[in-house]
């Protein structure tokens, strides 16, 4: 593997850019892609470049490249097919080494495209550039300079994540579904045709880059199945990769030979090979998102004996029935973990894992059951189903028109704050226990945003939406923990 | 089968209602309950009981039943598990034939508790009183009298969704899912220790309500399993209906067994039944709420065949993975439709199925291949992704902090504009055609409830948040429609 980093850190960390073809006229990238830059709050120098225009969003534009005052450290392409190999060749005079180019039109237009992109491939090698895309979407580097030079206009807060997608559309999602989530993001790179830097090559960065806590990869085929195994299997022990593989069937291999061109591979092999690496295999865009959420809170767990503690039974059932489906153990209880428990609950509990706290349980008794079972050393994770309801009945009692009445809006607050606490608590066992404690509430409720929900992320724990996610993410902690302690 | 429906009409129209038990200590379940049925705005009588208060939340309290100036049609019962039989012979005295008991105490704490529960059935029975209950979460009936009185302080827009649960806490989940998706309920039961009324009665009961177009049930078990067979088979043969059922696993049987006590049968003998009866048997909480958004809004599709229509070629091949997987046909597209859509596309287009259109296509041309896929004989469905960011990428541009500059605003406005008409064409074509349009678009962008959202939602279309979450919804739906065409 040769050294790439060197080469490929002014894609991610550019004091200056230029965008060659940028544009005033909004049905055009070249306009959307310069103002989404600057609606990210880019903190290098910026150049459009156009020799048509003199300003652009009061940014002063250059004719060409050679006209900007410096050399700059990235240049982003967005003229038509044709002219992107000229835009190249005064790259290589000014001695600049990274471009993307957001252009489309190559190969995956047919075969006079292709000729054009092995024609752009083959230049940049010889010259020392390096090529993002064409046909991509553009990059998102939050860390540190906000570049947020793409399609879409999407800000997402700085974090962790980085994702490389083969997709542009599908990568965008995934920036939304965990910017949603409460995830931020480090790198998201589209990497478009490929015809130089390649999801192999970017895995390999960010798997050096001290910045990326965790990479996503989204894959529809590449050329070298062996690199990439290698690859991700030396990335993985470091920081967890979670890879979407599409074009996993016949109609979705089809679909993406005409989307990327790409030769998807037969799934079985894929399958049996990803697992060997340690990689986590999402099987769609929420399994990202949940897989993310745990990975990037959560301690990772050396078993799969999980207790689980509830406010509801059914939701308990329902998480039982997941946790048992997706390999991990719904541990019997030991006599004298009942013990205690009885001290906590009244007598009606479950009196089993899992933990169905039932009604009439003593104020704090939720947080002692919890600790309880985070102490057993036959215990290796906790699922918390159903907290912060008090949240929300606090704040139905304390914003209800009869609030005015007897100590309404009093009681609303000492629901709330017991949650609050709850949340802090949460944190705090987390710590002490180094056990992952996976919290799960309704969607509906996360999206309220109640003082309990920030609590948790205040302190990095966010919650999954049903205990079918909950229970398939923690069982994809458990797989990467015990590839852990395996390797 | 009894016909039960006369005795059971009380609880989901009464005129007036009296709750036992009233309070106004919100640390008590008989001020919540009061609180939340005054919330929803019950339409009817409401006349709460409690010896010791002269009023609560301004509404004269009475300090028994037959204290109260009518006879009332339901009775919710909200006292200590040992006061409950005296309230029931009050009842019988009174000549009152239904009551929800809400009291917890009962056979899911023990021996006692199920030998009073035996106490209350065998009352209920002798008398002719029906019971919902007891250990049961309360009561929504949006249709026609608003009533709201549970636990829970939901109040769900009234519509087509019925919910029968055997879990307070996963019928309120329920509710709340797919109130967030934009369904309206019509009845959410909680069926609690069932001591007399059944999962089974209930779907009997709403197999016959006209206000009731869609039955979801969670179900951990049933003592009858040939007779919810049976009323299954019957009532979805009227209409659809989604069944969770839990305690399907090892685990997830135990953990029922100390929830409702139930025997939760074997999993394979009721996977084959269930599939017999027609009933759609969802994974998941996510998976009821996009069964139902299909059921609610879709026309049924006679047969597997599905074109797919992407603005974005990774989210096609994730489509059509997630459509094969799902066992239904990514179906090729005959020369006929490749010529048409020749004439609206880019010449670099897929020329395949899923149609990725690409970028460059001329305005109008997204609704054109629509149409001209619906038309094709041999599709009997179309999945829609990647519809609704034109509302996205317009907003952006409008809402810009450079929006002064050039002609933003109103090119913001035009982006707009297109995708409302889009979504108003999409109903149209679907009731034209009659054939399913499954749109598919991020979550967070459903979040925003842009104007192309709430377009189709004015049209009673409803999106779908991701493309493996869109194929399992039309792979239900097309389940539903085979099935009615073998009957």
């Amino acid at each position: 593997m040769k050294v790439i980093s060197d080469d490929i850190i002014s894609f991610f960390n550019p004091q200056s850019l230029a965008i060659v073809g940028a544009s005033r006229n909004f049905r055009k990238w070249g306009a959307i892609i310069l103002h989404n830059t600057l609606l990210g709050g880019y903190q290098g120098r910026i150049y459009p470049v156009n020799p048509g225009e003199k300003d652009i969003f009061n940014v002063p534009v250059y004719p060409r490249l050679s006209d900007i005052p410096e050399i700059v450290d990235l240049v982003v392409i967005v003229v038509p097919a044709q002219n992107v190999m000229s835009v190249l060749e005064e790259v290589q005079q000014l001695g600049i080494r990274a471009c993307v180019v957001i252009t489309a039109g190559f190969s995956e237009t047919g075969e006079s495209g292709r000729k054009l992109e092995q024609e752009i491939g083959l230049f940049a090698r010889r010259h020392g550039i390096r090529l993002m895309g064409p046909n991509c979407m553009g990059l998102i580097s939050m860390i540190p300079q906000r570049l947020t030079v793409l399609m879409p206009a999407i800000v997402p807060e700085p974090g962790p994540v980085s994702i490389i997608s083969q997709s542009g559309n599908v990568g965008y999602s995934l920036v939304r579904a965990l910017t949603r989530r409460g995830l931020g993001i480090c790198r998201s790179i589209s990497s478009g045709n490929e015809a130089d830097l390649s999801t192999v090559d970017f895995l390999h960065y960010l798997g050096e880059d001290p910045e990326t806590e965790l990479i996503i990869s989204y894959i529809e085929g590449v050329d070298d199945g062996r690199a990439l195994l290698d690859t991700l299997k030396r990335v993985n022990r470091k920081k967890p990769v979670v890879v979407l593989k599409s074009g996993s069937t016949g109609a979705g291999a089809s679909a993406s030979a005409s989307h990327t061109g790409s030769m998807t591979g037969r799934e079985d092999v894929y399958h049996a090979a990803f697992w060997q690496t340690g990689a986590l295999r999402a099987r769609g865009i929420e399994e990202v998102e949940d897989f993310a959420t745990v990975l990037c809170a959560q301690p990772r767990p050396t078993g799969r004996r999980v207790g689980v503690l509830t406010l509801g039974g059914g939701w308990g059932v329902l998480a039982a029935d997941a946790l048992e489906r997706a390999g991990l153990e719904v541990v019997p209880l030991s006599s004298e973990t009942v013990a205690t428990l009885d001290t906590l609950l009244p007598p009606w509990w479950s009196k089993g894992n899992p933990v169905d706290t039932v009604a009439g349980m003593k104020e704090g008794a939720l947080f002692e059951c919890l600790k309880t079972l985070l102490a057993c050393e036959y215990i290796d994770s906790v699922m918390l189903l159903g907290v912060g309801y008090g949240t929300v009945r606090g704040s139905a009692i304390k914003d209800s028109p009869y609030s005015d009445l007897y100590d309404m809006r009093k009681l609303g607050e000492i629901f709330i704050k017991a949650d609050e606490e709850m949340a802090r608590g949460i944190a705090e066992l987390m710590n002490t226990f180094q056990k992952p404690i996976v919290p799960v509430v309704d969607q509906g409720i996360i999206d309220q945003r109640g003082s309990f929900v920030e609590a948790l992320q205040e302190n990095g724990i966010l919650l999954l939406p049903s205990p079918l996610r909950g229970a398939n993410a923690l069982a994809a902690l458990t797989r990467y923990g015990e590839y852990l302690s395996r390797i």
